[in-house]
């Protein structure tokens, strides 16, 4: 935690104090805490000091694994299980206890805590600058480092992945093998689905130490839906999108790498696009400096698609194929956080890590995306991405 | 989703709408809407009816996916990315398009968005009683099939957990393996260790279509603090608590199970332990059935305890030994919902799926846990757990 940069950012809060109420699932929490609670407990951040509040069960945990200065039982208040109010009591307890009368909770903290407190006369603001998140986006040395390594992870899990779809076979029309169209992707004789390269990733991953949300391995007109998650017998000839974003089960931080692979001949106008789209993460990276905004990097990407007659939302908002997403997002406890690589998308400040992903899409041809993982520096940026950029899978 | 179940639970609102603000990770979220968004969405029920209004980015897959009677997108409402204040002007516009002034939402809503629509003039109301939890804790068949093959899932995992425990060699006084110290337990002629185990139930896991959390490999002292997920190396003769609790990637539902095992021999006070936990298992399972309450389960389970003079909460509150944690829970959508298997839990019901899952530990001793997974009956309850309970590990 960079708790120089949390002071700072709090020290002009108007309330007394600073509430969550969340599990470890929430990263304002894991982070202010330094404590995996699987069920939501309270954090209150006032004068300076980090307080935590759990139940009896997760007590000893706490008092281990917390990063917050004092770590306090529901027992301590007086309460065992009895109910929402007596519950509610006891949270009023908890922060009147350390001398506050005002919280700020963040934007999406829990109404029915906020409402509590309030009936218990305790004045309650939201947040709506969202500071943690803000706090969290400049990262300090070690956790780039948890990033980095969580992006080894993901290399090994991808090269599994592009092994699988370069080995495969491809159905021909007297292919021997059942009910399979020709074109799909055979491994070992059976069609090569999504579903099976992402167990790959999945697998490779859990060896690796990464947990993982979802995968995306999708082919054809499915790869152009950003967020389609693949299913079914990829085939040769077409846009392959693997785009994977691990977690390390011991930091918790993650990472993000998208590549795009082809088997066999894609049309020339997956070729233009595969090359574009390089180009276009090149021109993005290029613009990654302390002082440019997101807006500018995002604007870098834009450019070349846009003078290749490319759509992106800057020429038609309501458009529906070419670049139809942002050019990246802030990574670290979440998969998307601040900043954003977008119109309106702030200021780069050195120890941002941020994913530069442009890409294109349209049903008729298919998707193609990029994806690289660098960490904005004192004089421009650190791609902490090691794997190869290449169309035809090896 | 059971509708008419939810209509009725939702016929006394005093609010013209139901109001969900969350992601897919949200479970009321998923069950109201039907789509895996991963980023937050609106959900409204009115009138009978359930709204859902997502990103651009999302619009394709939601109307593929969700449940919901009608799916719109943020364009629908003339907003493109215009920051905080006039994507709150759309969350407005959207829920009086619908006829709604005044919204219940659950407790954990967003607080943000909440007191923006209060600042809009619509009147927003916390749902203390958390509705749609109560209505997700009845399944219908379809939830219990999706909840059993979760299940399969997990005895596949669990199988391999004890496969692998069973077939470990035990470092001796004299043993050539490096630095293991005596008792330690060795796999290929490295030390057997928690994370090991864990990493063989988790590939399991995904070879079965199966996500996960955390698993919890215990033994020893560490076995003894219910929530400790266990680290480093396994021992010969103390008992090794194994807790799976897996959710399928497809339907989303949750399975849990918990055998403890021991390889060579357990000392004396574990040996009771387990038998009599087995005891309370079997007491507490015979007390499932409708009419019962959460109470009573729980009251039949202590009672074995309380008899062989462990002690449990009911007979000291503060006692860090024993029966220390409730005797189960609901599962469905979250590992953790209603009912509660506890003091002052809940009246059963046809349909609830819960945990049965008492336990001992002391970390003078060790912990011993066995939890089936059952579902409540017209007339009892079925047990959805096909997995042996033995202690010497096969």
């Amino acid at each position: 935690m960079n708790r120089p940069r949390l002071d700072d950012r709090l020290a002009d809060l108007e309330a007394d104090g600073y509430l969550i109420d969340a599990s470890q699932e929430d990263a304002n929490q894991l982070y202010l805490s330094g404590f995996t609670g699987p069920d939501p407990f309270l954090t209150l951040y006032a004068d300076g000091e980090v307080h935590v509040l759990v139940s009896g069960l997760e007590y000893g945990r706490a008092t281990a694994e917390a990063t917050a200065d004092t770590v306090e039982r529901h027992a301590d208040y007086g309460y065992e299980y009895g109910g929402r109010e007596a519950r509610n009591d006891m949270y009023a307890e908890f922060v009147r206890d350390k001398g506050v009368d005002s919280v700020s909770m963040p934007p999406r903290g829990p109404v029915g805590t906020a409402d509590a407190l309030r009936d218990r006369g305790i004045d309650v603001a939201v947040d709506t600058d969202d500071r943690l998140r803000e706090v969290r986006a400049v990262k300090t040395d070690e956790e780039i480092d948890a990033i980095r390594e969580a992006q080894r992870a993901n290399e090994a899990a991808m090269r599994a992945a592009e092994e699988l779809i370069a080995g495969a076979d491809v159905a021909g029309e007297d292919a021997e093998v059942g009910d399979a169209e020709p074109g799909v992707l055979l491994h070992e004789g059976e069609p090569l689905t999504s579903e099976r390269v992402a167990e790959e990733i999945e697998v490779t991953l859990l060896r690796h130490g990464c947990a993982l949300d979802e995968t995306i391995v999708a082919g054809g007109a499915q790869a152009a839906d950003p967020h389609d998650r693949g299913s079914g017998p990829l085939r040769a000839n077409e846009a392959i999108i693997v785009d994977i974003f691990p977690r390390s089960k011991a930091t918790k931080y993650n990472a993000d790498m998208t590549r795009t692979f082809c088997v066999g001949e894609p049309s020339e106008a997956l070729r233009e696009w595969y090359e574009l789209t390089g180009r276009a993460l090149d021109a993005a990276l290029d613009a990654v400096e302390p002082g440019a905004t997101g807006e500018d990097v995002h604007a870098a990407a834009c450019e070349v698609y846009e003078e290749a007659g490319e759509p992106t939302f800057r020429t038609d908002p309501e458009t529906e194929t070419g670049f139809i997403h942002s050019t990246g997002h802030g990574i670290g406890l979440d998969v998307h956080e601040s900043p954003r690589l977008a119109n309106g998308g702030e200021a780069l400040e050195p120890g941002h890590v941020i994913t530069v992903e442009p890409g294109l899409y349209d049903p008729e041809v298919g998707g193609v995306r990029i994806e690289d993982l660098v960490v904005v520096t004192e004089d421009g940026h650190e791609n902490l991405t090691d794997y190869p950029i290449r169309f035809a899978a090896e």
